[in-house]
């Protein structure tokens, strides 16, 4: 869906947040791993069901405070094929309890290739005369560094079946400058990271939706505070994705430069703070819905009064 | 594998080329299709088992000439979870056939999730006291646009299973020089995919095997021959893996530049040329894999002048 529905949600339940699902199985509770492994041995089977009932419950756990889940890419594809069915059913799951699901991939090619990712993450395929929706994400998370033949057919389908993308732009992990933040010569000591945001609103100028948001967000980490205020005042009409939060040290106060004047266009994520919760708290594996629920809480509270 | 037993492949052969295996169903002779389709309807699962069936006669009609293949994930991806067995399946026949596994899936991200990328493709997960290697590819495609917190992980993976990665540097696409092209300041006049090209050899460095080669190897366009030139002169210690040639309109003399002095470093590949040449001959479906083999020994005889 495209940005204004999200925005929607985020107003509803007054809680820009997102949910990052990145289950690695050493944050799922011990009991579910090993019913699984009892029935099916130590296989990605059994790893890719307890996968799915930690996530059903942490979304139904969850689904009435917060706005949206991201399933992290990369844990279901470590579970072979049988983790791109858990990730498919996590998203429908989510989808059913009204969560807006960002598919965190960091997709990027070109051409067909590109066409091919987009259609299986946010559109549909088609199988002789049937139609088939392989993912059916909401937003889809992108790298741009191949130029706009690599984000084109993304924003065609996005078009198309009412959906968004987030591209990389400025990332919070350390080594994030490396190359984010060259400076440009000749373009008045531009960076590559504004560059690049620059660019995605450029190409996406003409999908404007209510709000005023392009469907083409951009990824911007709350570790770099600084970065960030420039990009919010620079991008007005790109709804920010907010990785950093939590776990790798941005804090609520970073988080909130984010947003423009109105609260509006940003989403902050935090995945482990959450979904592990039980595993800091004094609570056991057996509560990790509540554990994931008590923080969650917190995080809406700090956003809202960070937004004050 | 390491770089240095792709070469061995190469050098066996006397054939620097690689096969992509980009199963859009389009490609695909309609008599293995609606052989499926009448046993499973036209639905994922029947796809999938068509896409596994013409890329095994590919692969039996071509190992003896071609060292390597490279599937491409996002026609995977759009198959859904069947798409990832047909993926996985894939992987496994070529292996079993002697030849060289590239994933193309351009992967990306940070500490743990990319380690659980570069796990789920060229290296194990431990699920229980057992270990799953998800996919098992010899080599995996990345994109370097987060820095070398994105690389390391899967450098760490190369080293412990024995295989290796290629960063996007210079890709083949018309629009690549957008973003990649740009020049940085105070670092006279380099470019951002000489910087990227540079940061992906110095990370690597000490990974060097036989050959000189790192476990870092490079993407770069054949459709650029300037710019590749300039990137084979430059990184000396870097297989390059090059897309463009055939259908994107590089030639085998474009192709050519990426190659040491001494006719070794590098792997060009061709997809739609060869295994959809069944459409452009005037051979009819039924006889796919002579038309893909007459293509690849075109290849073959074109890079082997090119080189002389």
């Amino acid at each position: 869906m495209s940005f204004a529905l999200l925005q929607q949600k985020i107003d509803e339940l007054k809680n820009p947040a997102v949910v990052g699902l990145d289950p690695d199985l050493a944050h799922i509770p011990p009991q579910i791993i090993d019913k699984y492994f009892a029935e099916f041995g130590e296989t990605p089977e059994a790893a890719s069901r307890a996968v799915i009932e930690f996530n059903i419950n942490l979304i139904s756990g969850l689904c009435d405070i917060v706005p949206a889940v991201k399933p992290q890419s990369a844990y279901y594809e470590a579970l072979g094929h049988h983790g791109a069915l858990a990730l498919k059913m996590t998203c429908d799951y989510a989808k059913s309890k009204g969560m807006y699901v960002i598919i965190d991939a960091k997709r990027n090619d070109i051409g067909s290739t590109a066409a091919a990712y987009s259609a299986a993450y946010l559109g549909s395929v088609k199988i002789g005369s049937a139609e088939f929706m392989p993912y059916d994400a909401d937003a889809l998370t992108v790298n741009a560094y191949l130029g706009s033949d690599g984000i084109l057919p993304f924003i065609d389908t996005a078009i198309r079946f009412d959906k968004a993308v987030f591209a990389l732009v400025k990332t919070s992990n350390p080594s994030a400058g490396e190359l984010q933040d060259k400076l440009l010569s000749g373009e008045q000591s531009k960076t590559l990271y504004t560059a690049v945001g620059e660019l995605m609103e450029e190409i996406s100028a003409d999908t404007q939706g209510e709000y005023g948001y392009t469907r083409v967000g951009a990824v911007v980490g709350a570790t770099y505070p600084d970065e960030m205020k420039f990009l919010r005042e620079h991008l007005k009409r790109t709804f920010f994705l907010v990785p950093g939060y939590g776990a790798q040290g941005g804090s609520a106060a970073d988080a909130a430069y984010a947003f423009c004047e109105n609260g509006r266009g940003a989403i902050v994520n935090s995945s482990r703070s959450i979904i592990a919760a039980w595993k800091t708290s004094n609570e056991s594996g057996i509560h990790y819905v509540d554990a994931a629920r008590k923080a969650a809480l917190k995080m809406r509270d700090e956003l809202r009064n960070a937004l004050k």
